[in-house]
């Protein structure tokens, strides 16, 4: 059944090295690399140069590769390397969470048509084993939740934050360790965390969300008090990417959480990633580990090529089901929202109040917002605001986004 | 690809039930249960009377059923069953954790030998899929460490002393409510919990414990002082099944632990289970679900059951590496062990003091003790004593029990 896989690599960064590292100790493989393509030809590698080159041609033209791995950070370069591989019949393990969320349905079909796998467990979660335990898990188990911390670099932000480092500190830290980028909008912005939901929607229900369709709300706007009134409190502020599935409503976004202690997310901290998965029968799970970092992301690359071995590939088991699902906007938050004046803070229409405090350096209210609401504003650019959701239950209860008054009603039309 | 699998079940208890539940409300899977054989043919059942027979053979020799699902609790009479049914060609499927620890080399030999698959996924952690995460997820990694929390009956009375209860009050609650058996020594004294220690050792490291080997101590000892002390401290008492590898020596007991509260399995209460796998390249991961009850259990099974349709069986690759592993019990423990008396206290020899508080109710001790000391007594029945390992890092650092002075001799042995 075992087949030699002879992999053609694009990119040799972080990842990409890793890969390297990762399948030189391995022994139970049958795979080696025969070439990688990357970027600047000039660069210092940690390998021998005979091995490189910026042509892309060298692998999707040679007939030996059977796999390519694609670990660039360029998602339209991704696109075209990774489309024409598919399109010659070879197998693609990818890591480009940002490519797949937008050409998801296409690259989908594309494999199919053409015979091949096309795998990506390292770009949700790095090291978690989500995509798979999705697939091949619960794919008898009807699934109505799934949420996750899975940015580990807002996450180390908000671990720092969480212990009084102000939010700039804390990414200028984080930027010179090498855990943010220059420019970090993608992870503080939340949408490297849509890209991941977008993903898991997709395996977890059979849905394929818009990425456009889909609010994704950042850290960038946490203010010292924000922080504050978390530790107050006792609760963590926690950016997660949450999916909720009720009847053949889908509600997916990305915003920042004020959870309690009690919480499963609570004591995932720095780079660490989680996500729960709820489950008719098996009820809650939740997977943890390492979200980032060399090793961590190209073991679960590693993972996606030795699954290759056994020609497996996904299938997609939700989506088969006869079952049309919408993406649903018309539904309750309820949210704690802080504002630098109580003018500002006037201006948020929340459909309940439940308290609110005003102060000399800010004002905050905690209450309900209609969704369709929320979503009249650029959140990410507000610098006069900081929106967290509150969760209604003291454990991770999905429901608290739909329990109080307000949306009830939509609990009964959806019945 | 796809085979259409007609079940033989025995067992129609919490479990059993569950099963046919679950399978009845999967519209992705075409299995079907043919017959289901018990014990007490006069127990009122929740489905038709015609499926029921006290008779093994009635399954045993019907060609037409290609698949065993064994869910009885008489770990004896499994043997039979699941040794019969894999001779005759059949698939077997098991959440029979003490049967499979008691003969796990003899029943994956037999299975191999006929060319059928054995899975046991719900033996272990209940619905988490941790076998199968080992299996698939982890076969080009190598592991060193394994921890869990997999026995949910102690768990929730460990829950129930945390916040105050006395472990003979928790006890009969559990009991009550059927969390706990009439004779709770099983759970009580970490013998389950050792069945599925030998489970996880062999798909983790691929070495094949026998059960008689590891030491299992459980919690029947905790006294109410126990409980206070690990409160004040801000720690809580866990049960802990405790694997890990260095070089090619295992590690492997069960016993109560004190965690910190930024250890990943604090938060893991009442029935919900826990594991943590240290691998190499992807580094930390921790799996956490519910670890008993009917429909979570059974989905483990119906995954089990569902891996059939495609020919699914467990490859064992840790076992088929070169090395051979030894069973260690030469090295350190730092340890927590209180006493109703000093000079009981006393009696016990520590290889090294670290803290020591004598009382009027009771006094304890925090340091080292060999392994093998601790070995020369039957704590479960020691009521004098309790005893908890004691992380020597916050996080959760296995290192901690060959960190201490007197270890370290140990690990300049095995490096
Ligand atoms: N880093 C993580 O922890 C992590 C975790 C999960 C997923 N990912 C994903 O993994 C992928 C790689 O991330 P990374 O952190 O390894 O990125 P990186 O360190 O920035 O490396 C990117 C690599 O891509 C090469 N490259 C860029 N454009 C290219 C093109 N058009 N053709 C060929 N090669 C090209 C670069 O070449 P040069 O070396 O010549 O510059 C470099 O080797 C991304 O999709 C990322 O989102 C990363
Ligand atoms: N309960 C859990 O949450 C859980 C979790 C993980 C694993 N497990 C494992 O799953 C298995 C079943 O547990 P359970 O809780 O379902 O047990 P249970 O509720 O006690 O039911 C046991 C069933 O086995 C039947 N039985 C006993 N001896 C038999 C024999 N010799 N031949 C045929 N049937 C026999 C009984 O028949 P009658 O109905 O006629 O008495 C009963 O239906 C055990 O191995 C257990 O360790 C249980």
């Amino acid at each position: 059944m075992k087949k030699q896989l002879t992999i053609g690599l694009f990119g040799f960064g972080c990842v990409g090295t890793g890969l390297y590292e990762v399948l030189n100790k391995t022994t139970l493989l049958q795979a080696s690399i025969k070439h990688i393509v990357i970027k600047d030809l000039s660069k210092k590698r940690i390998i021998d140069a005979n091995y490189f080159s910026t042509d892309a041609d060298r692998i999707l033209d040679d007939e030996e590769i059977n796999v390519v791995v694609e670990l660039i950070n360029d998602y339209e370069a991704a696109y075209e390397i990774v489309t024409k591989a598919l399109k010659s019949g070879k197998h693609v393990v990818s890591a480009n969470k940002k490519l797949i969320a937008y050409y998801l349905d296409e690259l989908i079909s594309l494999a199919k048509e053409n015979q091949v796998s096309f795998l990506y467990e390292a770009s949700v979660g790095g090291s978690i084993p989500i995509i798979r335990n999705l697939e091949e898990y619960y794919n008898n188990d009807s699934l109505s939740n799934i949420n996750g911390i899975v940015n580990g670099t807002t996450n180390y932000i908000l671990t720092k934050t969480g212990e009084g480092e102000s939010f700039d500190e804390a990414l200028k830290n984080a930027q010179d360790l090498g855990f943010a980028e220059l420019d970090p909008t993608s992870d503080v912005d939340g949408f490297d965390a849509k890209y991941k939901l977008v993903l898991l929607l997709k395996h977890a229900f059979g849905f394929t969300a818009k990425q456009d369709a889909v609010w994704n709300y950042g850290i960038r706007q946490l203010k010292d008090w924000d922080a504050t009134y978390a530790r107050e409190k006792g609760l963590k502020i926690k950016l997660l990417a949450f999916g909720t599935r009720i009847n053949n409503q889908v509600i997916g976004f990305v915003a920042p959480h004020l959870i309690p202690a009690n919480h499963f997310a609570f004591n995932v901290e720095n780079e660490f990633n989680a996500v729960v998965v709820e489950a008719l029968f098996s009820d809650k799970q939740l997977f943890l580990g390492k979200g980032a970092g060399s090793h961590p992301t190209a073991s679960a690359v590693l993972s996606d090529i030795s699954a290759l071995q056994f020609d497996y590939a996904y299938e997609y088991k939700k989506s088969k089901t006869e079952e049309r699902l919408t993406f649903e906007n018309d539904f309750s938050l309820k949210v704690y929202v802080s504002a630098t004046t109580q003018e500002k803070l006037d201006e948020v229409e929340f459909a309940d109040t439940l308290e609110t405090y005003s102060g000399q350096s800010h004002s905050y209210k905690i209450g309900l917002i209609r969704y369709s609401e929320i979503q009249k504003m650029d959140w990410n650019a507000a610098s006069e605001y900081f929106l967290a959701v509150v969760p209604d239950s003291v454990e991770l209860d999905t429901k608290s986004i739909l329990s109080a008054s307000e949306s009830t009603e939509l609990i009964e039309e959806l019945s």
